[in-house]
């Protein structure tokens, strides 16, 4: 187990109509709100007027950023950060998925320097020293955004996806209510269920190896993420099952898993490409992208690999060797991506094969856990890999 | 899965020679501290050495209290007040175990306010508004007391033994270096092993029992430690068990497991009258009474009570009924107690049946997830069946 530092200071308050607490979790901050929120799906829904209400009851005066889009765009972060300036607002509350709360992060920060915020936080990666304070109403599970400090943004001029993370952007409340995630269509679940499982597998398959309570954690998550997901197949309205996967996406990003573990990330570097040119879901990129590259460096780590085939993916494994069981786990993972309606090759997401150099080229490439010489060919072997969704026999998986 | 409000600030700095961070960690706070700390164990380790050689070239004022013995007794708590009262004490510096933080909490507590502190917290559990800042470098595993917001203090003239909890009471960060963990004894490390082992259990057997994000956590947790323990008792110098059973000491009780659960803690009140009259290691007084606790509430719950025997107690259970391997669950838990060495009845703690009576009537009863109308007869109940380490016949289980 490596070393490490670790403090999460987010407030969550989780549970069915847990929007009653806005009003004193909002308390201890100024007047002025700025409302940050995606395309209109909160008025549908209801959950901005509930928001409203409250605010308007606690006396607060409301700015309102609307119309933050996936892949958020780092023009939204200007305009958000010229109506914090404008307006003098005191804290940020994002209601949305990932794509709202990450721009937030970034307006809160960008508010408080004199720095361009592309270029210090996301291009340069410098030191944040101050930002606004802010806090989240979390309407989809996935990213894992209201509880930690990072978030990505897109830079669609010049193709660029990067991320930041700083402990001053950890949202200082989020508050969940899995009923919020009732009206998701299919897509939006699917999508948010495989960024969950693809950061907990950048984690997980990393360095060290050796028993660790991060991958013992990872597994049980990865383990009710998928049996939750399956539940909402039957039953779309099981708040059980919609509470759990609410649950299981927050910790799988909150840093919990990454205790003594290296980290990986190449797969969402690649990913991020993918998503900066297509302007695809995130979660469509990794489910095409996260098992070839699994597929790529497994070789490194064949007692991991059959250990997930085994433990998470359900493979029968009797009478193989772990290296038969490592490969049928990485098949067993695209079959159930398949299986689940998400796209695993290139195609499936209008990716042709002429793309893959230019695509290759931006990707941001470093030693990883199981590739010390990881390049930018590697990542066009890879993605030649995800023109194909090959199939290999094998017993058991999830798929049945 | 229960709503629920969740947040942990406590910063942690984790693995050999994390005590570098001790002097950036204290820059916030002022000069003068305290430094509390048990018996003199870290004066033989060089814990205190390091701890006193960083203070100093930190330019801190440093004043002691030594001498907390385990189960911290409430005379302690008034001379750590005390004490920092004279001093103008900015933060308190508990090195040690659970006792030694636990007391450190109530002196935080204790000096900032006009109420007697036991009246005040242990006894009326009323409202904490104020706490001197309190950190923690953690010499022994068990408690958790480092990563959460309560503690437990005994008053042994009227044969008490409470506990009171509040945000305020989070340590501002904990130090925890597996290695400080080498010198500690056998049983030293078995009593740590069995509270964290009841920690878990107190959560996981109380309702709700449907599937639940917690109950998968704490099943990996439980599993985690059973394993790192056995490692410990071939190689009692392992870096990798020490470091995983210390950080799983930790999640254990530091609210992680408790999110969506109603959580039990008749165990603990039940040892809580028995260490109250016989000083005896909180560890020991668990592993008797919580699996005759576990005995007497389960027909109760028996799918999650089988359950918990196949997936973490190793039981072997085809062609067994539930209620069967629910039960022959519980008796491999005894025996896992039995062969750590640990008491597993009240005479090997040199309680007697005539104790009984008297003991029953200082535990503070209540209704309970499993036991509706649970009562002081049950307790006597239970601390009869304590008389007697029964046999049962299973197949599987985690002794050899």
């Amino acid at each position: 187990m490596n070393s490490f530092i670790f403090q999460n200071p987010t407030k969550i308050y989780f549970g069915e109509n847990a929007i009653r607490y806005l009003g004193d979790a909002l308390k201890p901050y100024g007047k002025n709100i700025l409302l940050t929120y995606g395309m209109g799906s909160i008025k549908k829904s209801g959950i901005y007027d509930a928001t409203m209400d409250i605010l308007k009851k606690s006396g607060k005066c409301v700015y309102e950023l609307s119309g933050i889009m996936p892949n958020p765009r780092k023009e939204k972060v200007y305009e958000g950060i010229h109506l914090c300036r404008k307006h003098k607002i005191d804290i940020i509350l994002a209601v949305g998925g990932g794509s709202v709360i990450d721009c937030s992060k970034f307006i809160a920060a960008g508010t408080k320097t004199d720095r361009d915020f592309w270029h210090a936080f996301l291009v340069n990666q410098e030191e944040c020293y101050d930002a606004l304070p802010l806090a989240s109403i979390l309407t989809l599970a996935g990213t894992g955004s209201e509880m930690n400090c990072g978030g990505v943004i897109s830079d669609f001029e010049n193709k660029l996806k990067l991320a930041y993370s700083n402990p001053l952007l950890y949202p200082k409340f989020s508050i969940l209510d899995p009923t919020y995630t009732y009206t998701l269509s299919h897509d939006q679940t699917t999508y948010g269920t495989i960024d969950a499982i693809s950061h907990i597998l950048e984690v997980y398959f990393s360095k060290p190896d050796d028993s660790n309570l991060s991958d013992d954690l990872a597994e049980a998550i990865l383990k009710n993420i998928i049996s939750s997901y399956f539940q909402l197949l039957s039953s779309s309205h099981d708040y059980t099952a919609k509470a759990n996967l609410m649950w299981c996406t927050s910790l799988a990003l909150n840093g919990l898993l990454s205790l003594g573990k290296e980290g990986d990330w190449m797969s969402h570097q690649i990913e991020h490409a993918l998503s900066a040119f297509y302007d695809i879901p995130h979660g469509a990129g990794l489910a095409i992208v996260h098992p070839n590259y699994l597929e790529f460096v497994y070789k490194s780590a064949i007692p991991k690999f059959a250990r997930f085939a085994r433990v998470v993916m359900g493979v029968k494994y009797k009478g193989k060797t772990d290296a038969e069981v490592a490969l049928d786990g990485i098949y067993a993972l695209k079959d159930f991506f398949r299986a689940i309606g998400a796209p695993t090759k290139l195609q499936d997401v209008n990716i042709s094969e002429s793309a893959i150099e230019m695509l290759a080229n931006t990707v941001i490439v470093y030693p990883t856990s199981y590739a010390k010489k990881f390049s930018k060919d590697d990542v066009k072997t890879i993605l030649h890999a995800c023109l194909e969704h090959k199939s290999r026999k094998y017993e058991g998986g999830l798929v049945p």
